[in-house]
Parts: structure tokens; C-alpha cells; sequence
């Protein structure tokens, strides 16, 4: 194969016109939209509209005659449709780790209902620490024990009578390798738990069935695969067998059952509405419609599926190449993410023991943009290179593998502009 | 006095060129600045800049070079310098909603360190319900007492050995009665209780001053008074003494010592910071910033003390030629607010027992925007002007009351295209 052969797929791809959604600079190779998505083009359009019209002009009669009000669901529908779940059974609201609080509470309710003897929640050591914070102050709350496991290794075996929730970001955020939502479930289930998944590296990026894969309850994020923008809102999801019974304990006005009452008792929104607590970032959900749009925008194309077999087809070129072209000498490159498909999120990471931030920083200086996660203690550091299907081309995962080819030949990353330390600080 | 009075006095108002920096429909007089604040003319210009350019353009690397990752400090010690706080203590996250759940929840860890006999939360039974939901919920939980005054009426009596926490809104949201922080902070001190002070209605609209009159737990409301933009984000400030010692349970990545770091365990940040949460809404954030800008454009013309004599000023101008040409037969409006400055916020209301809903639309179609609350049960409805003394002239002031006597004595109100429904539903 070479670079006329990855332009070849780029032509041949039903899913290049997608691209064309999205504002980026000329001649940038942008592979972080795991940590930022680009700006739909729709976007800018989309402000100017909602502050000099509809908040300028429309002021409060907007909250319903520009259906402000109902953005939480409006969006939370659209974003439904991309992770398995039932119109009316997600909404937009706050941040992911508010959300994880939400629904670990609940979940913890639901549980301690369950049996008295159900005191541990089960994670991963290397969940995203957001995810592990929220369970650690709940579980310091309720007394209840937080075991995390090392993974890659057994978690299923970790389930049993004691188990409260199993907590999982399905795409580790750091080497991207992906849980089988599925099994997963199957097996807390099994063991009379539940389930806590957190999509933010997942919604988006490859097809997510909350309702086959016997998810309980989900969070995500809207800044990454959503393409939502710079802190976007995140949003909420729970089993409907759930939502009607759980309370959530950041119990606020927009989630009372007839908010515009003003009543001085809380009386829960029927569904999952119970799950939006204050009044929302309009102006931020706004530039989140128009990301989820742009998602959506791959339905007549495949949606989904699609989007995953061409993220695949991305990691796999960009990872043969790193590997095919990385230097044989000197300390090597490792691929830190799953070579396995089925076990792999949309992104490729490559760890390295000393040179990784460098590297990175000559790979920005030559417009390809991943980025550098230092390793904890005893631990690699991690080039992080996400491959959104949406926008990314076959060329583009070309030319950073060999971006990163000469960066090493060359040793450009001594150059004494980039900073040399191990990581940041 | 005439209209050519009022006129006169804008003429004569140092603040009036404070009005240039909003967009607002021509010949609109809105009245609902405290529901929801003006668009600074500088707003949709900073937007397409964050859009267009920061996000766009600048993409991952806008976090550092666009100094995203710092704006809920930076624009939290611009509000700082409204309400009487020190930089470095206050910060911008979340909704009012989310931020009072953390700082009631930190009261209350304060409070139960205390002293085990400390299980009463003491508020005000017209509070607004947000701030009931939350502290019900938090009651709910930890088996404590919440314990609802009617008011005007004894609040300080009721503080005693059992009190753990005042929590009060400085500004009731309905009838824009004004607590007197320093009396009552004093007496909850006196009693050894602490206290949470909500300034949704007072922040940028009247000198609030923390520190001076013994607030220990602050938060409030960014698309009120502050004017930035439909669900702009909330701010939370904790007194110094505490700040450091209190743990709040929403224990996100933001608010981590070290979040770039991403360790297993949380570690607060040394102060203020921990109150962060998750990742903010940077388009709402940036809106935020401007109409946070367009309040301190006050200061070299006196600021707010300036804008309080002014509020006042508006408030009596509007209440005193209400009463003037309100109707003398059938059934009377009937002033809801304080007719004493002291104990007035920046808003005037008059409630009705039947026709407060078509009078509001009839106001509306006027071109006169102030809202319409539904009375609770045995209450009558209110009809709520808001007076943001920033942009309000006092001959908006004096037309408004026109248009209101005008509508009550045509019978305006009457006209079928107006829901002659008592309350919305």
C-alpha cells in the first residue's frame, strides 16, 4: 500500500462527504476529536441566531417560542437515536461527572434497596478519573467500598452478592480499548448488580445499544465524538424500568414534574426529565444540536456501523504504518491500544518511556494533532491519536504515521524548542 | 411630575450611557431583567469569536492559548468584585441548583462537626422552590429538619442550638422583599448556625457585601442582573475560613489539586477551586464574561451604589404612579412588593386576585415585558417588574405605568386573544 492507495480509499468512501460538515484549518491532520471534536460548520450560523435573535431580540419569550425549554429533550432525542435508546429517555444536562453523580446515587438507591449486603461498587483502576472521584465521594458518603481492577484482566469474576454497581467507561479514555457492553452487563446482572456506563469515548464514535447490551444507566459526554463544543453540556440516560422509580439528589426546579408551578414541594418530572436539575447553558446546547446533527448526518449513509468500520479501517492503517515505519533503533514505540478490533475504541495510542511529550510537540509543530497523556508511576506515556470517522481520511492517518516516521528518523523532537520533560507539570 | 420629568431625569442620570452597551428590540420597555438579563452588545462579537476562531480555528490548543481552562476563575473574580468577595474565592460552575447542593452539603459537614444537635435547616417558605428541592433533598438524606418561616416574620427567633444552617434567598424571587444579610448572618453566628445566601436576585442588582455582613456560603445566578445569556452558568463562593476545610461531594476533575495529572485519587484544590466541578460550557462561560463586563462598566460612575440609588429611584417612580392610575373601582391592584427602600429589591410587584394573567399578555402586546407568577393556594397572582437599573430609564418607568393603567382602565385585558385563565397551567 501507499499514499496513493489510502487517496484511493478517501475517493471510494460514501462517508468523505461528511467531512465537508466541518470548519478546520487548512492543512491541519486533527486527531483529537476524542478530546474536542471539530466545529460543524452549521455551528457559527447557529450562535449568531441564538444570541442576536433569540436572545437579543426574542429575550424570555424565547424559552418558548424559540424552544429553549425543551432542548433537553429535543437534543437528548437526537442523541438517543445514536446510543440505543428510546425517544424520551435521555436528556442533556450539566456535566458528565454531575450526571455520574446523579445515577450512581440513584443506582446505589436502587441497590442498597436490593440487599443491605450490596455495599461494593466495581470499577477500573484506570477508569477516567472524573468517574473515580464521583464514586469515591459517594462511596466515602454512603460507606460503601470502591474495588478497582487492573485491566486488561477479569472483571466478571470480580461480580458477585456484594456487588452494588459495576461502573465502566466503555472506551478507556487513555489506551481506547473497549469493554463488551454486553457481557459486561450480562454478567452484573447475573450477579443481581447493576450497571453504570459512562460513553464519553464511545457516543458517536462506534454504535452504542444501551438497551440490547443491558445498560441500567448511562452518561456522556458532548465535547468529544459529538462534536458539541468547547464544554458541552453532557447528558443522561436511564432504563425506563428505572427512571420512573429512582430519585436523582440534585433535585432542581427544571426536573419538578410542573416546574412553572413553583410549588414548594418536589414532585418528580415523570421520566427521565427528573434528571435535569437547574436551568440550562442554552447557548452551549445550542452548539451541541448542531454537533449531534452532524452525527446524525451519517444515517442514510450506514450511520453508525458505517462510521465504526471506516474508524476501524483508520486505526488499523494508522497503526501498521507507525509500526512499519517507526526506527528499529533506540527505545521503541509501543502500541498501548488493543490490536484486536473487537477490543479497540476510534483511537490509537503508542506508548514510549521518555520521549513522548517531545514527540508530540514536534508532531503539533507539523500540524497533526494528538495528544500526550503522562503515565502514572511506573508507567509509559501515551501518544493519543483519535481517528473520528466522521471527518478523518484515509490520507490524513497516512500522513501523520509517516509525520511521526520522520519526527523519530530525524530525532526532530530534540529540536530545543520543545520541552523535554517527561511530562507536563 | 410629568413624563417631561422623567425625561429629564435620564437626562440628568450619570448612569444613562450604561444603556448604550445592550442590544434590545426597538420600542420594547422590558421589565424582565431579572428573569433574564439583557444581550450586551459585545456578546455576539466574543461568540463568534469563541466559535469561529477559538473553537474552530484554534481547536484542543484553545484550552491553554485562549485561556479557557482559567475563565471560571477569571470571570468569578470579576463577580467577586460585585458581591463583596475577594479574588480568588469565588468561581463560576454549574447552575445555581448544582451549586447549592455543594455548598449546603459542605454547610451541613461543618454544621454536624459542630455539634450531633444541629439537624435543622432553617429557610423561607416562599423561597425559591429550586432552593427547597435541593435542601429537601439533602434533609432527606441526612434525617434532618427542614424548617420552612413564613415571611415577613420572625426569622432571627427561630435560630437556636438545633439550627446547623440559614439558608435564605437575599432577594425573594415573587415580591422582591430584601433580607437584611448582616442582621440575620449575626443572629445565625449568635446561635452558632452558619449560613448559605442565594443571590440570584441581588447579584449586580444592589451592593452585596460577603465578607461584611458574615455570609459563609454564597451562591447565585448568571442570567439575571449579571445579564450573561439564557442558562448562563452559576458562581459559588465560600468564605476563606472554610474554603480550604470543606469537602463538596460533586467531586469532579476540575476541581482537582492537580487535574492534569489525572491520578487515581481526588485531591481537592487548595481553595475556591474545588467547587469546580466538570468541564464548563465554554460558549455559555464566554457570554457569561460580557454581561459580567457590561455590570462593572458601572464602577468609574460609582458603581453599585450608584445603581442601587437608581433601582430605588425606578422602583418608587413606577410603584407610585401605578397607584396613581390604577383604577379606583373593581376589584385593585394591591402593591406585593415593600413599599420601604430598605426592604425592596430591584423589582416591584402588584398582585390581583383574577386578572393578573390577561393584564400581563395585554402589557405584552403593548410592547411592556414583565412576567406573570401564579399565586399558590389562597395566594393571589403576582404581575412582577423587574427594574435593572443598567439599562432601565425612568421614562420607561413612567410609560410602563401608563401602558398598565391604560390596559386596567380600557379593559385591555378583556380582549379575546388574551387567556382570561386565571394561572398558567
Amino acid at each position: 500500500m501507499n499514499r496513493d492507495d489510502a487517496l484511493a480509499l478517501d475517493a471510494a468512501d460514501p462517508l468523505a462527504p461528511l467531512r465537508a460538515q466541518f470548519t478546520l484549518p487548512p492543512g491541519l491532520i486533527y486527531l483529537d476529536g476524542n478530546s474536542l471534536g471539530l466545529c460543524p460548520a452549521a455551528a457559527p450560523a447557529r450562535l449568531r441566531q441564538v444570541v442576536e435573535q433569540e436572545w437579543a431580540q426574542g429575550l424570555i419569550a424565547s424559552w418558548n417560542q424559540a424552544g429553549w425549554i425543551s432542548l433537553p429533550q429535543r437534543v437528548g432525542d437526537k442523541i438517543a437515536r445514536l446510543v440505543g435508546a428510546g425517544a424520551g429517555e435521555l436528556v442533556v444536562a450539566d456535566s458528565t461527572s454531575v450526571n455520574l453523580f446523579k445515577v450512581l446515587s440513584a443506582a446505589l438507591d436502587l441497590a442498597a434497596a436490593a440487599g443491605p449486603q450490596r455495599r461494593v461498587i466495581v470499577s477500573e483502576r484506570d477508569n477516567f478519573p472524573t468517574d473515580l472521584y464521583i464514586a469515591q465521594a459517594l462511596a466515602a458518603a454512603r460507606g460503601l467500598e470502591l474495588r478497582l481492577l487492573e485491566q486488561p484482566g477479569p472483571l466478571a469474576a470480580a461480580l458477585d452478592a456484594r456487588t452494588a454497581v459495576l461502573m465502566l467507561t466503555q472506551v478507556n479514555y487513555r489506551n481506547g480499548r473497549l469493554h463488551d457492553m454486553a457481557a459486561l452487563s450480562a454478567a452484573a446482572h447475573a450477579a443481581g448488580a447493576l450497571t453504570v456506563w459512562d460513553l464519553a469515548h464511545s457516543a458517536g464514535a462506534l454504535p452504542v445499544d444501551l438497551h440490547r447490551d443491558g445498560a441500567d444507566f448511562a452518561v456522556g459526554c458532548g465535547y468529544k465524538y459529538l462534536n458539541g463544543g468547547p464544554g458541552a453540556p453532557a447528558f443522561v440516560w436511564v432504563h425506563p424500568r428505572h427512571a420512573a422509580q429512582v430519585r436523582q439528589p440534585l433535585a432542581g426546579w427544571l426536573g419538578h414534574a410542573a416546574p412553572f408551578d413553583f410549588a414548594p414541594d418536589y414532585v418528580p418530572a415523570p421520566g427521565i426529565a427528573r434528571f435535569v436539575s437547574g436551568t440550562p447553558p442554552i447557548l452551549s446546547l445550542a452548539a451541541l444540536e448542531c454537533g449531534v446533527d452532524s452525527v446524525l448526518a451519517a444515517e442514510p449513509l450506514g450511520g453508525l456501523a458505517a462510521l465504526r468500520a471506516k474508524s476501524l479501517a483508520l486505526t488499523r492503517l494508522f497503526a501498521q504504518r507507525v509500526e512499519a515505519l517507526a526506527p528499529a533503533t533506540g527505545p521503541a514505540l509501543t502500541l498501548a491500544s488493543p490490536r484486536a478490533d473487537a477490543e479497540r475504541g476510534s483511537q490509537v495510542c503508542f506508548s514510549h518511556p521518555e520521549i513522548g511529550y517531545p514527540v508530540m510537540q514536534a508532531l503539533i509543530a507539523r500540524g497533526v494533532v494528538g495528544d500526550f497523556r503522562a503515565g502514572a508511576a511506573g508507567e509509559a506515556d501515551i501518544l493519543r491519536f483519535g481517528f473520528t470517522p466522521l471527518y478523518t481520511r484515509f490520507v490524513d492517518a497516512w500522513d501523520a504515521a509517516a509525520h511521526l516516521g520522520q519526527v523519530l528518523a530525524l530525532e526532530e523532537w530534540r529540536r530545543p524548542g520543545f520541552d523535554q520533560r517527561r511530562a507536563v507539570t
